[in-house]
């Protein structure tokens, strides 16, 4: 038996498990990973997660390696993480050789969408596919691109930012500086914006009445549960979103010419009230030979993802 | 000496060349393609490049092998021609078994601007880079995508479509059924949608006043050479063109990752008048560790790419 360490790191857990061969993950571990709080941090709790775990001084052939996925955007050649949208003081940060030095051994590190991606292709959505793309969307939008069951980076790392798609060229104002990005209309703040922008009516007001909080707070599952309810605008909400979706795949499947696609993320769960919608816009913006074999599916592994694509990583180095 | 045959079709002309392995056009022919005539006509023309160029017969080891650029959507592992802009017989067209037939070899094909990509990474504007994408703007919008030197055709040939990149959800109708294409801003195409969404104003009048002509037949020379004369709204025309090549280049870099973006076809005349507002536009919309690395270029080798391209594909099928 050969063992891996998957770590997912994200802005508020660090989570961590024993994967075996074949998948199944035989140990876990969770801390929080309190951003706010630094690098120096952050980096205790990553040792105390690993430690729990176990098996580290096992070393080969019994533990492979170990492989984290850190939030931001990382180049896995180099070992360093350009920068994070938690964690304000990883700057140009030569992450590998930092772990290295506190774990005793050097990890294999990826951007932590990227490794949810490997994960659905080895045990999940996109099992037995060689090329497809991953569209993750929540607070903001992530993503990968696989080509030839290995994860396509870029020059260094910067592939698969497809929040950062321009679907509007004078849209609403983006945290990247940009305007009219994906992710300011398909992702939780998105919702926001649309609910923001949707004009005055009477189902508008229903809708703010029956969430009786500021905009701001409106979480994406309240919205879910209005629209479970039959909620009028709560479901035309969804429908919007499903547009700009389509809107993006069709660009992606047009610059790579994928037809698979799978779709991760929180807004997974209200997947019935935006699919049709989306499938619609790829249908009309992409070749018909194309959309006719398309295909667009929900995500299958859920949070365990990213650790069993860090654990694929270690075990195909793929 | 070993040679390529490459060949370059387009919807007016069937261009020739014989290749050596230095890149070195040794003997050129040209026909009309003839694209109204038919599928039957255009391979008896294509016959009569193939022969003109004398060294068929040859065979291996002087003659390696010989190489056909497609108009229209390619698939080169299935030898299949799914769909052309210009040939309307050509559907589904299993090209390379007729290909074979006529010329008693069997040829590779491709999408001709694949080609002309594959022809700059060889010995043009992308030397030495493994990985890049080009992007061709002339009446339409063509491109291609190389990863380690290689083209990447998606699951069947219909990868790098960047005309369809979709920049305003409800813009201007597209030939592709779909609205607010790229295609539809930043080509000869999109530069009359430019003219003609213009507000009026005198300098629009002016303009107008010296192409003396409908809109319509406004050519992107024509708009170069006012341009050069000082024109203002000639020149806010390019601008708005640059606009939006900045935004399509945007999206397909945060899509991709890549650091390196060559730019052809017939607007490149006019690069001035343009690439300073497409590169801010870039600017805005990427990481600015990538805008700071970004290198966009005007490709090299003109209208020779496409055979040049063509004879890389049979030296290194790459």
């Amino acid at each position: 038996m050969t063992l891996a360490i998957g770590i997912d790191v994200g802005g508020t857990n660090i989570r961590g498990g024993v994967v075996d061969e074949t998948g199944k993950i035989l140990k876990r571990a969770r801390l929080s990973s309190d951003s706010r709080l630094g690098k120096g941090h952050f980096l205790n709790q990553l040792k105390k997660v690993v430690d729990e775990l176990g098996v580290v001084a096992a070393g080969p052939p019994l533990l492979q390696g170990i492989a984290i996925g850190l939030p931001g955007i990382v180049d896995p050649a180099q070992g360093i993480v350009y920068a994070s949208p938690h964690f304000e003081d990883w700057k140009n940060w030569n992450a590998v050789n930092d772990i290295e030095k506190l774990l005793g051994r050097r990890p294999e590190i990826d951007n932590d969408a990227n490794f949810a991606v490997l994960g659905e292709g080895w045990l999940g959505a996109a099992k037995e596919w060689p090329h497809y793309l991953m569209i993750t969307l929540g607070t903001g939008i992530g993503g990968g691109i696989v080509i030839d069951k290995k994860v396509w980076h870029g020059d260094r790392g910067f592939a698969g930012e497809f929040g950062h798609i321009i679907v509007e060229t004078e849209g609403p104002r983006c945290f990247c500086g940009g305007r009219g990005c994906l992710e300011m209309f398909a992702s939780a703040t998105g919702l926001k914006i649309l609910i923001e922008e949707a004009p005055e009516a009477i189902d508008k007001r229903d809708f703010l009445r029956l969430c009786d909080k500021e905009i701001e707070g409106i979480t994406m599952e309240e919205v879910y549960r209005l629209a479970q309810d039959g909620n009028s605008f709560a479901i035309s909400l969804f429908k919007r979103v499903g547009f700009y979706l389509g809107v993006g795949i069709a660009s992606l499947v047009n610059t790579l010419g994928m037809e698979r696609v799978v779709i991760g993320g929180g807004i997974r769960a209200a997947w019935d009230f935006f699919i049709g919608e989306a499938k619609k816009e790829v249908g009309k913006r992409t070749y018909k030979e194309t959309a006719a074999r398309l295909q667009i599916v929900p995500s299958a592994l859920g949070d365990d993802a990213g650790i069993l694509g860090a654990a694929a990583r270690v075990f195909t180095l793929s």
